[in-house]
């Protein structure tokens, strides 16, 4: 059997590409059985970086499969210079200003690069103290400041709270701590003390046994740490906690990051601090 | 004089909402002079829950300005209950997969919440593998990995070198260590030893260094270390020894954490692991 043909996938942005990306990325999940070969190509802000894109794009028109070219440039001349090629172009902007243009009644201000620019300074503050409080914040190393989180994320070791967390505060400017539940609490048969002035956002995360054995696994081979009865025992234990207390959790094992981040933004209603 | 007129602006997905969000922020930041108030909707995967949201927004288009409504929602009688509201509404896939489709010669699968969803497996564990690799490298915690690190950040402390390492880490799946060039190195006038095998992969990032005295002194204030004539000496160490390797910087004073990300990315030829 052959293998299915590659359909090579440009990504042209005036700005950092990470928009069209991520638009990009969105839009080939929805398609199955091609593969696709994906090119970023950020910083395409004046016609000569367009025009070395075009040429290599227009070696690919002629000599298979033309590729398909998405998106995010704000300049027309700029644009013109991919339509030029003979690829299959579709610009975001280009679809989607005119009609909110009409519709807000104002011209919209052309302005390249924008949407990750550094112009937004309160915001960019926000998500790099997020960051720091996040990390100042993990792992129950400090609970000086939970007055100040707006989420706090508890769970057994290796759950993934500490990448949910520093994702909160990166994408959303959310200040986000951390706790682990630990052996001792679950014989002590007592949610960790430190936690009980901030129940209201405490959020769970909670992950199948089988998983969590083979993710300790990897860091300490063969242990009782590992072991997969273990494994169950403390993640029955963290779930029949969190239940006696009504805090809300979701399972990090079938859930992408982005996923268990907004089910946690929507859950616990917090208004992101930052775009 | 009178605030401008606030447009709400909805942001509706069947699936985390993050792309749309990206995107409309995106487009927003091309108008000037109008208030957005922002608000998203996501996990709007049933009938129910669209409806329940189109009552809140049919609200809004009788009492004032009428909302604009931007989604991602693959189900056609999904997207039919927000037309159905009188707002304005534009629809991400249905203005782009069609066009996809035809060009593709192939029907898209219709299928909700994929973009962020765990299914890609592979790509969720190199990103994790990424997010727990900077965190075991940052700040020169350990320089055991740096042979397995994709790139490695240097700067003097506070330039930013942490945010952005997480950054690549969980939005590319990029294992980013991070290093400090600190007082000692400039005294010895000798670049780290432990960095001399991975000049290849170092990047620099410097900052304004009143701006670098301000970060300082929030954590430090009145200290030597915030100090700025000392901010200006150890900035101009480190870009002196950054210059005579050739290593190349950015300067975090005026970029985002989005904007040096993709410009690492490009300068070092880092090829994305995850999506």
């Amino acid at each position: 059997m052959s293998n299915p043909p590659v359909r090579t996938v440009f990504f042209v942005s005036d700005g950092t590409g990470i928009t069209v990306e991520m638009l990009g990325h969105s839009l080939l999940t929805q398609f199955d059985g091609i593969a696709f070969e994906q090119v970023t190509a950020p910083f395409v802000n004046t016609r000569e970086r367009a025009e070395e894109w075009a040429a290599r794009i227009a070696v690919l028109v002629r000599d298979g499969l033309r590729p398909v070219v998405l998106t995010t440039l704000v300049d027309e001349s700029i644009r013109a210079v991919f339509k030029s090629t003979g690829a299959f172009v579709l610009d975001f902007f280009e679809m989607f200003l005119n009609p909110l243009e009409l519709e807000l009644g104002i011209g919209s201000t052309h302005t390249m690069g924008r949407s990750h620019s550094a112009r937004d300074r309160a915001g960019y503050q926000q998500r790099m103290e997020a960051v720091n409080f996040s990390l100042a914040h993990d792992d129950g190393i400090s609970t000086r400041d939970l007055p100040k989180a707006d989420v706090i994320l508890v769970g057994v070791s290796r759950s993934g709270k500490t990448p949910t967390c520093l994702y909160l505060a990166l994408q959303f400017g959310v200040r986000a701590a951390n706790y682990p539940l630990i052996p001792e609490d679950f014989e002590r048969g007592e949610f960790p003390p430190a936690l009980a002035p901030h129940l209201g956002k405490i959020f769970g995360l909670t992950i199948v046994p089988e998983r969590l054995s083979e993710i300790r696994n990897e860091r300490r081979p063969g242990s009782q740490y590992a072991d997969p009865e273990n494994c169950r025992r403390e993640v029955a234990a963290a779930e029949a906690m969190m239940r006696g207390l009504g805090i809300r959790w979701v399972n990090s094992t079938t859930k992408s990051i982005e996923e268990i981040a907004a089910t946690i933004m929507e859950e616990i209603r917090i208004v992101r601090r930052a775009f």
